[in-house]
């Protein structure tokens, strides 16, 4: 089940259920209003919502051409972001010089949740000088879960996945890591792609906890990195255990795998350009890939096997704020 | 002006005015909802909720005997805690051996915002083994801040002014500081004092976007620390500007002071337990005080110079979850 959000001008958009080649959708919100609501009330919503499923899977619906997607969750109570690619880790300690972390144990910050930009909105930021970068994720939503479950647990919690940009300001970002406060100046809203889709979707594609698709990436028209999704270190069942270790988390809590990466980065690519000065740092010397110039554009997509577009695509330009 | 939430069992609860000896209370529903709609509507719901204010000052109301407050925001879109006094980072650093930050800029974490327990709600945490600590704060409510302010143009957002115990794990603590990505498993919910106020109703303790007040804090019934609130490195204004640097603040945005701290920390006491333990090995070359126990109680207040209490006093006690 694919479900969206249409952008009606409200802070949380209306709920609609979109057909799985994404061309057709039913208004959801006899059952639920906002996402927020059917995840607050996923056990009666859920059923409902895919009855209307199966009526777009016999060909009802309205034409989704020209659509307004909101973000799925246009906000969210809380946006919590692992870092669970190694390979793109070990790239970030190349350029900025920090630590690894200790070993066992997910990264994991909080961000800014009160606004989640829709796959096609322009990005407002102030300054390039700031390293502007897009870091392309794929991400989970949870109803609300329990403190202290296990990662088996954590997994029957994990209702939605979803595709997301988290825009990061790279000359930001080590003088905040540095505090050890987390960053707060250099992580703005983040971008999430239209459709947040039910685990069974993804078919085999989801497995132990990880989307294993390839997301694809172009840089201003350009492919930039085809880097997959399966090699997380850490599966997303257990960054919720991790989350929730001492605070229950709220229904509609999203959880990001951090930059997806992988080890043959310099075959498959990269889905942030700070990792691809990392790489010309290791093989170069130095760092001669700039960071994006107000104008730029950033397309993320993950296809199924059979070719079709599983969360639809990020499509968005950087401009002056 | 004083203003706080009823819990009515809903997740936002209702919004209500009190008289300034905290005594009686007025609803506000006619006007907002909610504490977060007034905030959304605040140059329409401001003059309004003033008029109640007025009508309380003149004897109307109900009793607030018994009354059950939540939080004034029981839940908000984005919460953002500083760490603005100096003396605190640096016993802080000396108990955990961490680097001091650079100096010229405000430190801050995006924390847990989807819940805030009330004023004397019983508060759940796992483990004692985790290092259980109060942080005595004081915090200031925006209206909606665009992007890029300055901390002049900020000082005018500030709306309301509260004060918090921003609960922490000091186990956890360091080994989170340590990978740069902030907390997460060390900070669960905070509890917020019953009343929001409005700056002038500080009068002259309100100043240089500051709260020269002490926080009188008490753990297990004895008095812990009185330290003063003035001292900060950076006003609430300036932390807010740091904030607002690269993303808009939604209205409801709550900023924290980090633990009020002052240097004359062996005469004043302190707001944390850490920071006791941090004098001990200063003093004495090792820390001896414990961190909390189950069934331990901790309490919060700050009374203007005529004894009466500003915020309404915080008043818990720790339980294992």
């Amino acid at each position: 089940m694919k479900l969206a959000t249409q952008d009606n001008g409200s802070p949380d958009g209306t709920l609609i259920v979109v057909s799985a080649d994404g061309t057709r959708f039913l208004s959801a919100t006899a059952i639920a209003s906002t996402m927020q609501m059917a995840l607050d009330n996923w056990p009666s919503a859920e059923p409902a919502l895919r009855t209307l499923a199966a009526r777009l899977a016999e060909g009802e619906g309205e034409s989704a051409t020209g659509f307004q997607y909101a973000a799925p969750l246009p906000r969210a109570w809380q946006w919590l972001d692992g870092s669970a690619f190694r390979s793109h880790g070990e790239l970030m300690e190349t350029l900025f010089g920090t630590e690894p972390p200790p070993a066992g144990r997910p990264l994991m910050y909080q961000g800014l949740s009160n606004q989640f930009l829709s796959a096609t909105a322009d990005v407002p930021l102030p300054r390039e000088e700031d390293g502007i970068d897009f870091e392309g994720e794929y991400g989970i939503i949870t109803d609300a879960v329990p403190m202290g479950v296990t990662p088996t647990q954590a997994m029957e919690h994990i209702k939605l996945i979803v595709q997301i940009n988290d825009w990061s300001l790279r000359a930001l970002a080590p003088v905040e890591m540095k505090t050890g406060f987390g960053w707060v100046q250099a992580k703005p809203a983040c971008s999430v792609a239209p459709f947040a889709v039910t685990p069974d979707v993804l078919g085999d594609a989801w497995c132990d906890g990880r989307v294993h698709l390839p997301l694809s990436v172009d840089w201003n028209g350009k492919r930039f990195g085809d880097a997959l999704g399966g090699v997380m270190e850490f599966g997303f069942h257990e960054l919720v255990a991790h989350a929730a270790s001492t605070r229950s988390l709220c229904a509609g809590t999203i959880i990001g795998s951090g930059t997806v990466s992988n080890s043959n980065f310099r075959e498959i690519g990269s889905s942030c350009i700070a990792e691809r000065r990392g790489i010309e740092m290791l093989d170069e010397g130095s760092a001669r890939t700039s960071y994006m110039h107000f104008g730029d554009t950033v397309r993320m997509e993950a296809r199924l096997s059979d070719g079709s577009l599983l969360f639809g695509a990020i499509n968005q330009k950087v401009i002056k704020a």
